[in-house]
């Protein structure tokens, strides 16, 4: 038979083109240091570059490479800079990447152990060792009832730990009847934005959304939330879950979570721990606050994409009764059945998530866990606090400055004591400036500048510099 | 200042694995051919050979890559065999291959326009060329009230479309006060069960579900939709979504989504479109009888991470009205408020979808696209279905088998007349041996067998070899 006429790319040219990829990354990892950190571009500036119209005959992938430098760099901001101070970090690194590119090569789906049974069991066994890794709770182990998940985001996890607590406080029937009757769920104004946004999208509505009463802190007062979960009862609304974090994105408050814990039990509450970016720190025996009062928990995630050197996406999700969230979110139609499920010997992760496809993420999990070892990721976690907390050593140390809120860890919030007006201006100032990028709060209604150091590479003189452009930039005429 | 040490793979490290991470991925592409398809590996196996506790020092990335082999692979099943016909393909491809590594390796997230403004336009202007490229309605395009999105699968799409309906017929409603009253979702037997899933997260229940009639081909009768609508209204439940189904999940079935589409007007329901796999088809004009009707609807969905040789994650959702979407999903807190959002002059893509976090999953679209070209995709796709076209020939000629539905593209569903037994153990047999992956599906309580034909690199002796497999398997003994 004649050769087939074939669009795709060979093997051989995947090797040329695999290896001037593989260049492109590394020079950008050379060269990201350099560049502005914050794109400076105008909105549809990148848009109006681009062929209005999908190309008729293919091209090859050098032309990409070309179009990536000319016309998609410039709109790109720089989360992989060791300027980047905003947010959170979303750390890349070289072994990630390339479990990435692997999984990608592979192209398995693991929505079900029988799909491709190691995608599944290296997941479990990874999430397992995440467990020892930060010093977790035994309840979240998958060889008792409990289990790891990978997700894409904290903001999925928190959903799946709703609709798993929503069934749990309805006995199934919301999962059946639809939310019926009134459900409450307990945060404060420091909870991410994510958990409101789950309570909307699980059918609950925001008005279950109770607000805590904070401390003087911004952390949740456990008696306040005792009194409201009283009051909720007595009024025939049933309390659904509680979600308490450990370490918030405003300012790193964490919330009683051990005190937090003991009313959740008196009330068989299910509590949720949002611990997506100082969980982490619990690699290092020192910081292992983090993790009080996990062992009251239902469930609770930490983003390894965030701090831990995973590309995003990697939230680790862990549940002490994988039966609630399995009875939650499970479905089977007859082209999903087989063997294995039937048998109950296996996981099929697609009923501990939202979607039905799944990645092979935890590849880049345990490469990135393989390459640096325990002792790697508590090296670089141990480097950023300290460097926080030098940062705000240095803070305090400036009468022109003040501390906003504590740093427990690698998260410093601050603000000029000039007021709003000269916060905001050294933000746009630094920022427009491409040689840091910082973002902002709110605390008690006034603007708080957030230092986040945690990108992989940020070393000390990056945080120098900073500390330094902010110092100038408080003191420069507005424009 | 001492240099600091530090665990990262450095570029030059980088460049060094990177070349061997992708000779890995183009090895496996030459052998992919010849490895068993379903992976051949009892529950527990894999974990088996896995260190117990997480290293305590790091090791180096040849050694993941020597694990690969010899634990991993054993437990792989080959979605990128051309002998893959299981489920429906979810291909991957060179260029899409190099386009998640760039990705990773840039490591941006696109929750905001203003965190990677490149990231958030190459993917509005590339879902317009999607348009463009499958003739879709101007409806869904991002110039007008409309737009395209990346979500992680169709059932995510599916949700975040439930939850707009939702709000929609709700008046917003649902997401203040929560679902109370009655609300209905419309679907048939063979609508994927994604949907069903979204409706119990969405806090429906399972109780809002309607089952409307099927004709004898499977497919939706728009009659029996506008009853049940209407029995629904003069009951006080509210119809708050319609899914219709184009190729379903099952057999290929395809919903009369014109008509639908008319009754969905006439009662302002919200018509949602599951495109998932055939919806690749319409690159093809001979096949855009896929597309028919969509100008009614107000969602639609499809994979190109199914049939267009984008990797997984990319399915493409497109809304008529954009603000009916954000409306539904949007949520502001303060550290994620800045200047570009507020002028509402840019796109936000995190009000799209369930997550906060995404990655730049747009340059895998685009260097599909622009690989293939819309010549190249057109080719492969026609080629799959002339195969399929092919073996559902062969089937209709063999006095023992016979077609189960009718294949209007590149799914045949079919079995051996011999009944339910003789079925399972062809599936058995040509699973175990390693030489395909076939799965099935229930017909009218009838035990079918699915031949997806859609894996990038399947070629017409793949089919053929399988069919003979198929044969050889009806024949023989039971063990």
């Amino acid at each position: 038979m004649a050769h087939v006429h074939s669009y795709h790319m060979t093997p051989d040219e995947f090797r040329h083109w695999g290896r001037e990829a593989v260049e492109w990354v590394a020079r950008y990892m050379e060269r990201v240091e350099e560049l502005p950190v914050l794109a400076q571009v105008a909105p549809g500036q990148i848009r109006a570059a681009l062929p209005a119209d999908p190309p008729e005959r293919g091209e090859p992938f050098g032309a990409l490479l070309r179009d990536l430098d000319e016309v998609i760099m410039p709109g790109i901001t720089h989360w992989q800079s060791p300027s980047f101070f905003a947010y959170f970090p979303a750390n890349a690194s070289g072994p990630s990447i390339l479990a990435e590119l692997l999984s990608a090569g592979l192209g398995v789906q693991g929505m079900l152990w029988s799909t491709s049974p190691a995608c599944t069991e290296l997941e479990t066994h990874v999430m397992d060792w995440l467990l020892d890794l930060c010093g977790l709770p035994d309840r979240f182990r998958s060889t008792g009832a409990g289990g790891g998940v990978i997700q894409d985001s904290a903001s999925s996890a928190s959903l799946c730990a709703l609709v798993a607590a929503r069934e749990r406080a309805t006995e199934g029937a919301a999962n059946q009847a639809g939310v019926g009757g009134r459900l409450a769920v307990y945060m404060t104004s420091q909870t991410h934005s994510s958990i409101e946004k789950a309570v909307r999208i699980a059918g609950l509505g925001s008005q279950a959304v109770r607000l805590v009463d904070v401390d003087s802190s911004g952390a949740m007062r456990p008696e306040d939330l005792a009194d409201r979960i009283e009051h909720d009862v007595a009024e025939g609304t049933l309390p659904c879950m509680v979600t308490a974090t450990v370490g918030t994105t405003s300012s790193n408050v964490m919330d009683p979570v051990p005190a937090i814990g003991t009313v959740c039990r008196r009330h068989n509450v299910w509590l949720h721990v949002d611990g997506a970016m100082s969980g982490t720190a619990a690699v290092c025996p020192e910081f292992r606050f983090v993790n009080e009062g996990l062992e009251l928990a239902d469930s609770y995630c930490f983003n390894p994409h965030k701090w831990m050197f995973v590309n995003f996406d990697c939230s680790a999700f862990f549940v002490a009764d994988r039966s609630a969230l399995i009875g939650a979110l499970t479905i089977l139609p007859e082209y999903l059945r087989n063997v294995a499920t039937e048998s109950g010997a296996v996981i099929d992760y697609r009923d501990w998530q939202i979607p039905l496809g799944r990645r092979f993420r935890a590849l880049k999990l345990w490469a990135t866990i393989r390459h640096y070892g325990a002792e790697g990721l508590r090296h670089h976690v141990r480097q950023h606090v300290q460097l926080a907390q030098e940062f705000a050593g240095w803070v305090r140390a400036d009468d022109r400055f003040e501390l906003a809120a504590a740093a427990p860890l690698n998260l410093v919030s601050f603000r000029h004591r000039g007021g709003d007006e000269v916060n905001q201006r050294i933000l746009d100032g630094v920022n427009a400036s491409g040689a840091l990028f910082l973002t902002h709060t709110r605390l008690d209604g006034r603007l708080v500048l957030r230092m986040s150091v945690g990108a992989a590479h940020t070393e000390r003189r990056h945080v120098e510099q900073a500390w330094a452009a902010i110092r100038q930039a408080s003191t420069a005429e507005a424009d």
